[in-house]
């Protein structure tokens, strides 16, 4: 490589004299020995930390702007590694964030790029991590980790032909137990000392006071000799804690290397100082060179088992608000993730375009998972940043979905106008009862097509819930039968919700308002849509619709349910006082409210409640409820509304083929006193002894036991008892006595616990009003604003609670979870004069085959090369369902029926490999002789003629096909 | 040139797509377009303010060590100029301090060194000023400025083959009228609308807050236009007070560009779009060539004439503080530059050596010129700094001079070990009497000898003033001759002094002081020297010998003076009363007084008084005086000894030949009050009516005429009756009516004014106690400490007084002025049995030839490669002196007798190129046509044969000779 400035930085020269002839002296630095044996080898790791998106936004971050916050500048990093990685061979970095390689390496030109190639060809610039951000570990769902790291990891593989070797999560709140599981069986883990930046006194940012090595004899100050000492010194506290003769110095932190040679010149000083004095040995170095020394030196580890969460940096300073923090978005984000899922096997089915893709909303999905996104850490106009990214990206992926649905339903359907489009559009905001091509009135000639795709590799039947503005309507088939139908009025808190958010997001104001809720059921097949017609005042269609009459209750209690599962309420209170099915015969008495803590304020001198930390300041009050209930009764669903003080309103709706209970709660404003916020929980206390145990998932996936004021691998002495308990919750939690168990799953990422045995306890919203010390500057007020005029935000949504015999809860958990995760999508068209017709319903699966009931296809995928990606994920833990919890089958000639499969090729999680190729180091582990672990079920090879995948519990397998 | 990274900034190049195949679009940012006609032009001129120490220490500074008071590192911005530089050959940087410039150079290997000398060639790099540092104008001596501005010129001349075309002072305190002299006749000026910096908003620091031009358009908050508009705005602020169609921005700042690369990417743009826009011409320059676009548009300019003194920021901020600021490190630079001059006279003398050489002491002196050096506005641990530089390099030339002496005059002694070296010393301390080879005892074999170099051009009777310890000696000439000798007891103020100081400074306690001080007359020839030899107890020498008697005061005044010269004082006030001389007839009735002012605590909201700012609060008490005066009365020399209060103490001494009294105050321990400081001046008050007139040297060199309260060139409002009133003295300041004159010389630079009707008063010390917000943070409160005791530091120096007839005092303010800066050099050497020589006494000049009293040789120096260069400088302005205002001729082969000059070459005056080489642009000036001034009279050009060099009055010339 040719090098314009290699002077710069590998070498020292002394010119004696002032004019010529001078005497020239040079000095190259010597930085290349490598690992030496017998020493203690200070592996040094140059790195930045590149939070996508904190304070400032992620192209803030990039370009540099808004520096006023914070002086930080992506851009310049990378130009200027680049260029110190240029000038000396032996120096190296890694970088993991992609969402901002890939911003600097699309505007690089073909001779930048061919050069970075090489360095990343000779090992000098290592891609760690990789993914398309550093994800938080607490708050997100697997198949958003799997897809960010996919996009990353791609991106790699596609410009450098490279798979990263190293995880690299050096900043999230704690670790889980499904990071773990995703990189592999017993990964290798090595935690920094304190950070993830150098020693004191070793940082070498440009704007930085640590002392540089002075070498240069002419100037004053020469400090060789103090610096190397002062290196030896780091050197032995931190090996004195490291087993090997080997430790890591994480050469960087965040966004450093703004100009990139004020580090390198450094480290290349202290390198060849360090190496000249021989004490130790120094080295450049990267998190796979440090763990093949670590390997090498076939030393025996612990291991440590169970996940990092909560996190807690001091004693009262537990981690878990940020479990719960901007609720909203964290349901913008699992919403979008279901309907990135959804949207892509739409893609596939219709074909990939070359017009609008989904890459936007996968890249903004990616951007999300941030440890700083989803979280709820970053400053408000970060945080807004990222919602209009999602937005931008759900509108384009709108867009393919609309025109995929238009090219596999429009063609089916029976419109009279041969040859034109049908265009389809969607509603986001339908649970506010926003749906503009429902609500509007049908004229006489023209039909509501309303398709729904099921996205699940199982049959579904469910209930749909539109907003509709009269009852002359009529609901048929694909075929023309009429259906039944159920309307309910639409509840005041959601008229006035949308009237305030429409003008307030929207910036438009609805001349009416829809009056019902339509309720009708619906059954779609595998992998594919239904299709169905409202029309204006049929004739005769009427009958087959149903008013929902508001119920006063004339009795102590009201019981409600149109299925087998009932609730039954307090008529003078109000509370629900037992719930019970008839066909199961599980009977248990238990009562649910609302309540808020009180955000610690910190005036006992410890820690505020905020953005990151849950610490609340006494008991919680209970909110107190308004009377009278409204029960709304119907053959579909039966409501029951809840008003808990003025800015708590609670639907409870238990349909007639539901196992569960459906709970729509609407939280907000959140009223305030000076400094002190709330923190709102809902509780559900069942009659059971659960001696202090529940189980709450691992980013949606495991479920793992947790045991209140305990940690199973350490003794925890309780500061905080109630915070301390507090765990992330993205699929669910339950409890179980000897008898039942008592399932809640939820519809975004949230904190939960059981403080008393039988209850469980979910933080469903949070307003604070000081800025907790972490960082971000903010306290966690999210407020909407309207002509000057702000309040806090109203949250809704949806929490489900279902009760079940002991041994029974999973399959519920399993299988409504996923549906939770991967609603119906429906899409609305309007149609002159259609008719009925049997193709507007169809799977691309074969018609007799389903997936088991045990596997989920998590991803379905046309690649821009044409090749077709999948994931096929086992739902049950072993043991976990007497039936589930064993190997599954799935038939991929009878998954892609009408294809023909030409190859399939089974690859690593992030499909950037295969996994034949996949190299794995074995550990030595401490006790690995006392017992030995039975190994997992695991699926065996595809062979080639059969194409039948075998899924052992837990088991996620990914291939890459070719039609 | 190979081009490693070309792209990082020359093209904005935007992938489109997530994998390949990408297309890609990359436009080129063309910066290329240089002037356009017929546009506004706005010249960016990319530059640096590196001051050379100030907060931190110039090494510092070059390193980035001491980050933590201030983010600054010069080494990474020269490495990442350059590269940035490389990346685009549009791309221009200007760089001044050369101090710096070379101590990057010498680090840089060759193939760098190629690479820069490129960038230099084509005109990406210039080096603007190019001086060693960027000199202060109102403290520094035109020799020093000469001499740096050399220091810096021949280091560019050497490795670079290039002379800097303009002037770059853009942060001394005002500016004077030498330094437009030394320029030129009349120089183009450009004065920044506010500051050196561009305007707000387009400031690129690595660390800054100005917006980047965000112009990816697959980001968000594309910016473009909005930056377009920003820039023609803040354009069209500045041409609409700016003649001609051409302005300049400067994109620097103070130790800017430490990642160049963040500010030429965004200038880039801007030149790019800008340029697109189209509405102004935005182009990458330099001073250069924008001053030869503002030539080219031949438009007719004002001229300013007169200083820019006393310089003010605000209503109540004169910056006069500093004229004064650190008297002791003012005294030890002015000291160093007579020693410099000296020392390289004496290495020429001798013929240089390989070995130690006079370049430290240059160097440092260069350093120290800096304007928050020699100005006192630098942080203590930075004068600390300064001074040790200064230290070095006084004792690496005091080195030179040593040996150059032993081998001048050494081989001439009559020592009897022939062939042993002799062995001088200096003693630098002298005036606080400490001089180890003076103060010991001599055994009687040993003799005591004095070597006396006069580096005038005039032979030399003076009077020499050492400390010994006893009187049994005998002092004699080179022949042997017995001469006369006078003793005064030391003064208890000196001893004490010494005692402190020498336990502070140099660690040492000397077991004895000495008693006396020996006075004895010396007569040395032009550029040469004179050998005296003291030997201890020598019979019969003690009659030629007097010991000084105090004199108790008889009547109501005491007359002192030897010589013509007399002094009367108050026998009850102790106060001075009269000065006559006897010889002229001139009689003048005068005071002298110490007061100080309280500096101003800045109570009033307005101005704190501190290092840069002078701010007295009301007026001045009278320092007290403590009686009785002692009075020393000799044959050489009478002296009177007053003290005011316990902290002044004084001594005005008569010499017997002398027409003037060289007065030397100790001044310190200043007490101070809480937070009020004390600035102490002294105040000479003659009877005289000078009508609010007075003269104050412009760095030495030309008197310029002040008037109280009033400026020449435009209208004063006085809001600050004293400090406005305060100009820079480095030389003189004197007052005349219509038959007198009342002149005072200083030893270093002070501040002075006459703020009464005959009177001048001088600024002689000042300790304040706050931080007056220019920047550097301290207040100006100099102390010593000793064993953890510290005390305000004690300054000792010397005022000279003279009255004469009207029109006669140029002559006495002229050569004595140039004998205060080059004092006699003396060495001494003891040495065993030594013989009468003829030899001891010599010069290089032909014996018979001095310099005309007009001239003065200001620089005789050998170059390495064996040149000579000299300057010649008249020391009359015209019409000053009736006979010396003249033409001078000055024989330059009688100067160099002995030697053969084979080549004179006139140069300019930093000798880095010949004086025929030199351009210069002729202005068109407003009013040209109205009076044609008469043009100066200079010399014409040397004839090759009789090499006979003519002066006109100030004129300076420089030359380069070859024997």
């Amino acid at each position: 490589m040719e090098k314009l400035v290699a002077s710069v930085s590998a070498f020292l020269c002394i010119f004696v004299g002032f004019s010529s002839p001078w005497s020239i002296h040079c000095v190259k630095y010597e930085t290349g020995s490598g690992v030496k044996e017998g020493k203690l080898n200070v592996h040094l790791v140059p790195h930045s930390h590149d939070d996508v998106g904190w304070l400032k936004t992620v192209d803030q971050y990039y370009v540099g702007s808004n520096n006023g916050i914070q002086i930080a500048c992506v851009e310049n990093e990378l130009d200027s590694i680049v260029e110190a990685l240029c000038h000396d061979p032996n120096r190296k970095f890694v970088f993991a964030e992609q969402a901002f390689f890939h911003r600097w390496w699309a505007t690089q030109d073909k001779k930048m790029q061919e050069e970075v190639r090489k360095l990343v060809d000779v090992g000098q610039l290592e891609f760690v991590n990789g993914g398309w951000s550093m994800h938080d570990e607490a708050t997100v769902h697997y198949i958003d980790m799997i897809d960010q790291t996919t996009l990353g990891h791609w991106f790699i593989k596609e410009q450098f032909n490279k798979t990263p070797r190293a995880g690299w999560q050096i900043d999230p709140f704690g670790h889980s137990a499904v990071q773990a599981y995703l990189l592999g069986a017993e990964i290798f883990t090595n935690a920094f000392p304190v950070h993830y930046g150098p020693p004191p006194g070793f940082q070498f940012e440009v704007n930085d006071a640590s002392e540089p090595v002075q070498d240069n004899p002419l100037l004053y100050e020469y400090n060789v000799y103090q610096r190397v000492d002062d290196f030896i010194q780091a050197s032995i506290v931190q090996a004195n804690v490291t087993r090997t003769n080997h430790i890591m110095w994480t050469m960087g932190g965040d966004f450093q290397y703004q100009y990139a040679e004020s580090w390198f010149k450094q480290m290349d000083k202290l390198i060849h100082y360090v190496n000249k004095d021989g004490r130790v040995n120094a080295l450049y170095s990267t998190p796979s060179i440090y763990v093949d020394a670590k390997f090498a030196a076939n030393e025996t580890w612990p291991i440590k088992s169970h996940d990092y969460l909560p996190y807690a940096d001091r004693e009262n300073a537990y981690w878990t608000g940020f479990f719960t923090s901007r609720p909203a978005f964290k349901r913008y984000v699992r919403a979008l993730s279901g309907y990135y899922l959804a949207a892509r096997q739409l893609e596939f089915l219709a074909g990939r375009s070359n017009g609008t893709n989904t890459f936007s909303l996968g890249d903004a999905l990616g951007t999300a998972q941030h440890h700083d996104a989803i979280t709820g850490t970053s400053k408000q106009h970060t945080t807004n940043d990222y919602a209009k990214r999602l937005a931008v990206g759900a509108y384009e992926a709108e867009t393919v979905v609309n025109s995929a649905l238009s090219y596999l339903v429009g063609a089916k359907l029976g419109s009279q106008s041969a040859g034109s489009t049908v265009t389809f559009g969607q509603c986001q905001l339908i649970n506010i009862s926003y749906c503009p091509p429902t609500e509007q009135d049908l004229p006489e000639d023209m039909s509501l097509v309303v398709v729904a795709y099921n996205p699940l590799g199982w049959s579904r039947n469910d209930t749909v819930r539109i907003p509709v503005n009269g009852r002359n309507i009529v609901v048929q088939d694909s075929v023309g039968n009429v259906i039944e139908a159920q309307y309910n009025d639409i509840e005041n808190v959601t008229i006035n919700l949308r009237s305030f958010y429409e003008k307030a997001y929207l910036g438009i104001s609805s001349e009416q308002f829809p009056k019902y809720w339509l309720f009708f059921r619906v059954s779609v097949p595998p992998l594919g849509w239904s299709t169905y017609f409202i029309s204006g005042s049929v004739k005769g269609g009427s009958e087959s619709t149903y008013l929902s009459m508001t119920d006063s209750p004339q009795n102590q209690t009201v019981d409600i349910g149109p299925g087998n599962l009932k609730m039954s309420f307090s008529s003078s209170s109000g509370l629900l006082m037992r719930m019970f099915n008839s066909k199961t015969g599980v009977d248990v008495p238990i009562q649910q409210s609302f309540s808020w803590y009180a955000s610690n304020t910190g005036k006992d001198g410890y820690q505020v409640s905020g953005a990151y930390i849950f610490r609340p300041s006494g008991s919680p009050p209970g909110v107190s409820r308004s009377i009278p209930n409204k029960v709304l009764r119907g053959p579909l669903v039966d409501e029951i509304h809840q008003q808990f003080d003025s800015w708590i309103y609670q639907v409870t709706r238990l349909y007639k083929d539901k196992e569960h209970a459906e709970v729509e709660f609407t939280i907000g404003p959140i009223p305030t006193n000076e400094t002190t916020g709330k923190e709102v929980i809902t509780r559900i206390k069942a009659d059971m002894a659960t001696n202090a145990v529940f189980y709450t998932d691992s980013n949606g996936r495991d479920f793992l036991k947790r045991i209140r004021d305990h940690r199973e691998d350490w003794n925890l002495t309780v500061n905080e008892p109630v915070a301390g308990n507090y765990y992330p919750i993205n699929l669910g939690i339950y409890v179980t006595d000897n008898k039942s168990e008592l399932s809640v799953l939820v519809d975004r990422a949230t904190g939960g616990t059981s403080m008393v045995d039988g209850e469980v306890e979910l933080m469903l919203h949070r307003r604070t009003l000081l800025d907790d010390s972490r960082g971000v500057e903010e306290p966690l007020d999210e407020t909407v604003c309207l002509q000057n005029k702000c309040e806090g935000l109203t949250v809704r949504g949806n929490y489900y609670i279902n009760i079940n015999h002991l041994g029974a809860g999973a399959r519920w958990r399993r299988t409504v979870g996923q549906e939770i995760y991967s609603p119906l999508l429906l899409a609305f068209a309007r149609e002159e004069n259609w008719k009925p017709s049997h193709q507007a319903n169809s799977s691309f699966m074969d018609p007799n085959y389903c997936l088991p009931p045990n596997v989920v296809l998590i991803t379905l995928q046309e690649l821009e090369d044409g090749r077709i990606l999948i994931r096929l994920a086992h739902l049950y833990e072993a043991d976990e369902d007497l039936e589930y919890s064993t190997m599954a089958t799935i038939e991929l000639k009878k998954v892609f029926a009408g294809k023909e499969i030409k190859e399939v090729k089974e690859t690593s999680l992030s499909a950037n490999q295969g996994k034949w190729q996949m190299r794995r180091l074995n550990w030595k582990v401490e006790g690995d002789n006392d017992a030995e672990e039975p190994s997992p079920i695991r699926g065996g090879p595809v062979d080639a003629s059969t194409l039948v995948v075998e899924l052992g519990p837990m088991e996620i397998r990914t291939f890459l096909l070719k039609f």
